[in-house]
Parts: C-alpha cells; structure tokens; sequence
C-alpha cells in the first residue's frame, strides 16, 4: 500500500456506518426512506404538494426510461452495441428509489418469464411423437435417424421454451464488465422486496437467478488469494466493511490480523476485481485457542516457525446478493493446503466459531417448557398426565437447585427454567458479571450448548448454521469453550459459549460424506461427555 | 524463461509431429490405429490370435471399470469424495482406445439423457394447471399466491427434467480440477466420432456440452495475458505447436515473434492454466504491411516508438473441442483497447488476414461455368436459350483473351475459364513462377477476389470464415494484396492473395451491428473499385 492510500486509510473511519455504500448498493426499504427527508422540504412547506407531485412524475418517468433500456438490452441482437445498451440499464437502474426498482424487478419477473403459449404448442407436439425404443444405430436406417433427429430437436427446443426471456438480460450481463457484480444487487434488491411481501413471480425470478449464480460462482470460477498489508487500500477498506464476526476496530487491529503469525485469504472472481466474496482470517498459534481475546489482543504473535496450529477464527461473506449461495464449499480445504505447502511445521487446523443459533434455541426452548411445567403443575392436579407428553425439565435437578440458590434478587420464578430465562433474556447480561450466577450458569449452559450443537437437527442437519457450515466441509466437533467470547454479540448469541471445530486432513472427505448421507456429527470424547 | 528450459526448448523440435500429444489429448480413430503395430506383435505370430483375444477381453474389462466410475461420478452424492470419483474417471478414460471411447460417449448419451416417464409425469401435472392471468397481486389472495407458487414450482420442476441427467457429470468435472480441460477433449472425441458417424444422440451429447462451454468460456471468463519470451517454455512450447495459421519454423523465429515490435496475446481460463485458448500474434509496423514476408522475415523491427499500425496477422485458437465456439469475440476489441493504452502513437488497427474459402470456391466456380458454357455452345446450336439461365462467364473479354495468349503449353480448355482451371487446380503451382501467367492471372483473380469477399454470403453473412470473423467483430475490407503469402498453403488457399481488415476504434460497434443485422459488408473503395 503507498503512503498516500495510508494516509487516506488512517483518517477514514474503521467501520463506515453504511458498508453497502462502498460498492454501487442495493437499495434497502430503509435506506430509501430516509432519503426525501433529506431534501430540504421543510423550508418551503407551500410547495409541498407541488414538489410532490413534481416528484413523482419524475420519479414514473425515470422508471419508464430505465424499462426501455432493460427491454432494449434483453431484445436486442447479439452485437457489441450491447455494451451501450447494458450500462445504461444498470446506471439506470441505480438511479431508481427502491420502491421503481421493486417494481421494475416485478416487470421483469412478470412480462419477461416465458411464452407458455409456445410451451404449449411444444408440448403438444412432443406428446405427438413416440418414445424412441432405444434401439437406434441398431435397426439404424436412415429413417430412424431422422425420426431421432426431429424427436430430439421438439425435446432441445422444449427445454428452451421453457427457460425464461429474463435468462438473456442476465446471460448478458454475466458476460458484460461489472455486469457478475450488478446481478450480485439485483438479487439483493429482490430478497429486500421479499422481505416485505411475498410475490410468487418475484421468487420464482429469484430462485432462477440463484441458480445461475450458483454456476458462474462456482469454485472453479474463484481464485484463492492471500490478503496482505501490501494490498491496495480499496481492497483493505472492504475487509475493515465486511468483517462480520469480530469487527476491526482500529487501524493496528487490521495490521495485525494481516501481519506476522496471522493470515488472510479471500474468493476472488475474476470478473468482480478487488473485491473479495468471502474472506477467512487465520490465526498461527502453538496450540489452539480457547478464546477469543487471547486470539485478537491478549498475546504477541509467536514466531511463525514455533508454530503448530493454524486456527480459523473469522469468515465472512460479503455480498447479501449471494445467499444461500455456499462460496465456502472448498475455501476451508483449498486453504489448508495452501498452509500445509507453506508451513509443513503445522498439523493442528482448527477453528474458534461462534454459534450464532444458540441462545435463540434455547431461550425460545426454555419458555415453552417452563410454560409446559406450570401446565404440568395443573395437569398434575387433574391426574390425566396428558401435559408431560412435550414436556422435559431442561435442567438436572442439582443444576436447577444451584440456579434457585443463586438467583437471589435478579431474577424470579415458579421454577429452574423460568429463572434462568429471565436471568438470560436481559440484554445487559449481569448474570455474566457475577460469580455466583457463572458458576450457577456454567454447568447447564455447557451442557446445552453440547446437546444443541450435536442433536439439534432441521432436514437431518446441525441446526446451528455455523455448525453445518464446518461440518458438510467435513470437520468435527472438538471442543466447547466457556466465557471464549464476553463481546456484547457473544453474550447474546451464545452466552459467550464458543467451539472449536477440528478439521482433520485425512478425515475431510470421509466425515463431509457420513453427514452429508446420515447426518452423523462426529464429536470428541470431551463434547459427547456433557450429554452422558 | 531460465536456462533450463531454454536449452530443452532448443533441443527439441519446433514443430511436434502431433501437437496433441502435448496435452492429456483427444484420440482419433487414425492415431489410435497406429497402436498395435509398435506392440511388436509381428515376431511372435502364433501368438497374434491369442493375444488379439485377451487384448479385446482387456480392452472390455477396462471399458467395464470406466463406464462404472463414469455411473458412480454421476450418482454419487455431492460430497468432496467425488474428487476421488471424479479422477478416476477421467485417468479412466484416457487409458481407453478410441473404439471404447466411443462406446462409453454413447453409453453416456443414451442411458444418462432423460427420465421421460417423469418428463410426461411433469407435463400432464402441467397441463392440468390453467395459465395464470396475470393479475398477481392485485386480486391478491391467499389462495391465488399458494396457487402461484404451486404453477412456478410444476414448471420449474418441468424444467429442470428437461435437463440430461449428464448435465451433472459436466457441471461436476467443470468444478473440479482439471475438469474444463477434460470435457474439451470429451467434446473432441465426440466430434471425432461423429464424422464417422452421425448418430442423433451423441449429435444431441454435443449440442448441450457445447451449450455448456459457450456458457463456462464466456469472454467474462476469460483473461487477457501478454504471452512474452519470459514465459514458460511449457507455454511457449504450446504457442509454436498451435500456431495454426504461420507456422513457427525455428526459435529465432518464435523470439522475433515475441520481441522488439511484436506482441501476442492469449486468452486463458483460470480453470486451464498455462493453455492459451486462443492467441493472437501482433506487429508494430510503419505502414499497414502488404504481405506476410515482410511481417515475418524481411524487415528488421521498427523501434516501436515510431510505429503507427499494430497488424495482426495470426490468429489461431488451440483446442479442436472448442470448435463452433466463438471465443475471439471481444479478444480484438479488448487487446486494441491494451495497445492503446500502452502505446498511444499508435492508431492504425489492421490485419493481414488469409482467405482460406478463396480458391475452394473459385476453382467449383469455374468448373461449373464451364461446363454449362460448353452446353451453351449445344443450347446455341439449337436456338432455344435455355441453357443461359445459369450460365456467366466469370471473366471480362479482355482477361480471357490475355489468359489464352499466355497459357501456351501449360494448360489447355475450350474456353477462358476452362483454361483458368486447369492452371490453377495443379498443386503444383508453376504458374506462379512464370511471369508471363502471373500478369495474365492478376486482374481476373484480384476481381474474383473482391467480388468473393465482399458479395458471396451465406445465410446472409460472408461465405469467407476469416472474413466472417473479422466482420462480425466490427472490422471492414481495406485492400487486397497481390502475391502477399507466396506459401505453399498460401498458393493453395488464395493464389497467394491476402486481405487487409481494418478495425477502425470509432467505427467498431456500428459496422458490427449494421453487418449482423443487414448482412453489410464496409469497404474501401480500392477493394469495391475492383467490382465496377
């Protein structure tokens, strides 16, 4: 990096409010909104209403500019003149508020999908035609090949006639400059419209267009690159922006996560330069790490050569136009190897992941089943016992007698349950500043926290997304660590509870296949002991 | 390039006997019967029937192993173990004979195309849905969005079992290593066999993988790279075996090409490293060059400073499995706008270009002419004119009286173009060491040159390949060059003559669109003078 891309680094803020505006953004509701109010309208109330109207006659008119140019660049003949066409859809396009872009996205979902009278007449005209016997080339005459021809060309042109119109605009932007990157916001634009209502059309466009960014972002289309200090400051700026899972906070915290004993590396596609789709942060360690802090301040790095372990502390995504899209598929495997070639010195690759699902489950757990026990309490009176059929006492008697003796004043309760839910739910966390209630806390937290991470499934799968993210890569479950992380987004996902996952190279492939096929969890002695 | 590999480049021949033995490479039927013969076979003859018949079981048994791993790559479960699966595979498959190749191609095309019991299934569900009216979200029930989403998901549904089950196999090896290379020799195999023989489902095998790698090989994919004497032999050894168009005939000549004054630059795919799909070689010249020696060894190279025209005079792509895939589309575009930028002074962008279909055409052309002239000499006899219907003699009075009285013993014929013809169809060429026949030949074979390039089409587009290319990519036809490549090729494809495309930077999208819409084809008035 030159002095003056520092300079410019150094003055900046770390972590801009708005990380979306360092790309061309997608537009959220939110953001849209608040907008107009920006406009000074309050000096001049009188002209309130004019200027409204005025508005939104602009407003319709820029819209009906940007459809004619999306229209142009989907019917267009195939030629450089392209080019032309594709850029002023997409300026355009980033010149609409969100709401004209919401409804050019639905233009698009609706008068652009397929011509099904044509699909029709194909059908039609496949049912007219007899299966091949699949004895072509055997009874061979030059009848038959004909007759296959033609069966095979209605089958190809079937198949076409059902690929959508919209197919073309995003073929063309695919193969257009900046046009991968553009497509990227457009799906994040039509998740946002999603999130408020739900239009079959729209997610029909956008399950196609997940689709074929599934393809073009394959693995094969993602170069793997190491992120160093001596980068650009546009590239380091995006990394500051993106780090979604422990936030840089000055301009020494990024140094060092770049510098001696720590790594970073990033997806690139070569069609969205500079800008890395996920990016994972490697810390080298003697042995593996049990928090966070000691991974992110507490120690000085140790020489790179006393090293054993390669600990994986922080990957995030960058795009919101590409979930459910999983880049990750390989990174892990493809980095391993890049580290093993460099330093043959480490053995150990690890992880210390959050568990993001944790706290959720188990406080929405926790009211349902302590509400189950009062229910209990007047079944139990009724003596039918119906109500003990969803019902399980969450906590071990001895963990529930510790809670009640410990709780004191901050939380009340009918029983062992109920206080710990209201110890947990408070988003100030005192309980995490009192001996008594950590130790109270520590025992029935660990051991949930085991139970949530190997026997909570959704589909046959680790429910905790972060779980089944290592575990269909092929890792196990090494190890739960308490109070790893006392951050406040610690404390409320997961009770500061954090995991290491261990990937094992020789296992990778063998462990990834068993959960993929049974959904077996492979775990070490430590974890599976808390659920004895 | 270090000193190693530049003594094994000078040791080795320049120019491979078969270039596709450099890469894992497609078989052809003729190469593969060239096998048995260097197994020795021929001194121990009492053996041959024995060993012919465990060489077939052999040859079975390792076809059996293939085709299983080729099943288990396409019904295995998407885990990482499919890297296994899928190596295996693919070494499989090289180990085969070309016969077997075929056989396991077929196999892929007939028993892993469609399920068609569940196409119907698909499309009587289909059927038996009523179109949507398209008041989505405006009558706006419940009911409606449930039945909508029901409606998008039978047709996607319906889609996606329009798709060959062999779709996996390609879009796995396309992520996996290796694999894009792998399926371009696939499709050259398939090519092969298809010249043998056209059978309807291995036609209908190509058609989508070629789909395929239209989509994955798109220019977005592709990365521009200067190729220079720094680069690796093993590159370097791939550039003097593809050179399809002048062949490279020593090192000298392969440095001088990539040195002072010259430029090449090659497309490449970050999935096929070190393999220039297409490459396309550059000289810095004063004046556009009139013929292929001065370019290639006549004159010294200009300081570039002084140069004003960039000539590309050879474009060739490597991999017969790319055929019919247009990947030079954009590769001029993109590497004027790199000269460019390097070097301003320069703002002349031509090509001195062969027209390969030239003498093809002209020699069916003359000898189809002259039979029907030699039947209008009967018609004329009886009076009734028929025969002129079709009948033009391709050449101007003058010029057929100047080939006459130049011919003398060398080649006899009824009349001018009888004479033409069997002057030129002799591959011999000695016309064009004679004086006297060269001058009678210039002004007929300069005209029905012009008139070829700039009036025969087919399907509306220039019936020249060459001429196609250049055209379609914004290109018009400056000047035809007499004698330009005096090359035993050269003789044969064009009588010598070479054409001159000029790309002008302005003009480049709109001769492209007028040329792709109207079939219009720019030219200099030097070329359409020819033609008046």
């Amino acid at each position: 990096m030159n002095k003056k891309a520092l300079a410019i680094l150094m003055r900046a803020r770390m972590r801009p409010n708005n990380p979306s505006k360092l790309v061309f953004s997608p537009l959220s509701n939110e953001v849209n909104q608040m907008l107009p109010n920006s406009q000074g309208n309050q000096s001049r109330p009188n002209m309130e209403h004019y200027e409204d109207e005025n508005e939104k006659l602009n407003k319709q008119r820029s819209f009906e500019v940007v459809r004619e140019s999306m229209h142009s660049a989907i019917s267009m003949n195939k030629t450089e003149v392209l080019d032309t066409v594709l850029n002023d859809f997409s300026e355009g396009y980033f010149s609409l508020s969100f709401e004209n872009r919401t409804k050019l996205l639905l233009t698009l979902a609706k008068e652009y999908d397929l011509n099904r009278t044509q699909v029709r007449e194909l059908i039609k005209q496949y049912l007219g035609i007899q299966l091949p016997n699949g004895n072509e080339g055997q009874s061979g005459g030059v009848e038959d090949e004909a007759f296959l021809s033609t069966f095979y060309r209605i089958e190809r042109n079937l198949r076409h006639s059902l690929k959508p119109v919209y197919e073309i605009l995003f073929e063309r932007l695919n193969t257009h400059p900046g046009g991968l990157m553009f497509l990227t916001i457009l799906r994040a634009d039509i998740l946002s419209s999603l999130t408020e209502e739900n239009i079959p059309s729209l997610r029909a466009l956008d399950s196609y267009l997940k689709e074929k960014l599934c393809t073009w972002l394959s693995p094969a289309a993602l170069e793997l690159h190491q992120i160093t200090w001596d980068d650009p400051a546009s590239l380091l700026e995006k990394i500051v922006a993106y780090e979604a899972v422990h936030p840089i906070s000055n301009l020494i915290d990024l140094k060092r996560r770049l510098g001696v004993g720590h790594r970073c590396f990033g997806y690139f596609h070569s069609a969205i330069p500079g800008e890395p789709l996920i990016f994972i942060e490697v810390a080298l360690l003697k042995n593996v790490a049990q928090t966070i802090q000691e991974v992110l301040w507490d120690h000085p790095p140790i020489p790179e050569s006393e090293a054993t372990c390669a600990l994986f502390y922080s990957i995030s995504s960058t795009q919101p136009g590409l979930a459910g899209i999983n880049l990750g598929k390989f990174l892990i495997k493809r980095v391993i190897t890049l580290v093993k070639r460099d330093m043959p010195h480490i053995s150990v690759f690890a992880t210390l992941s959050p568990i993001p699902g944790f706290m959720q489950w188990l406080l929405s757990k926790l009211a349902s089943q302590s509400k189950l026990a009062q229910a209990e309490d007047i079944s139990n009176s009724s003596t039918d016992g119906f109500g003990l059929t969803f019902y399980e006492n969450l906590l071990e008697p001895e963990e529930e007698k510790a809670l009640i003796d410990s709780s004191g004043d901050l939380a009340a309760g009918e029983n062992g349950m109920e206080i710990m839910l209201n110890l947990l739910t408070p988003t100030t966390h005192e309980w995490a500043n009192s001996a008594k209630l950590l130790s109270a806390l520590r025992p029935p937290l660990l051991r949930l926290c085991a139970r949530y991470l190997l026997q909570e499934k959704k589909r046959g799968k680790a429910l905790d997304s972060v779980a089944n993210f290592h575990l269909q890569n092929g890792a196990m479950v090494q190890r739960i660590n308490w109070m790893a992380d006392r951050s406040e987004k610690g404390l409320c996902q997961s009770a500061g509870i954090m995991v290491n996952y261990v990937y094992r190279p020789e296992n990778i492939e063998e462990y990834a296949q068993s959960y993929f096929s049974t959904g077996h969890i492979h775990s070490s002695y430590d974890v599976r002991r808390y659920l004895s």
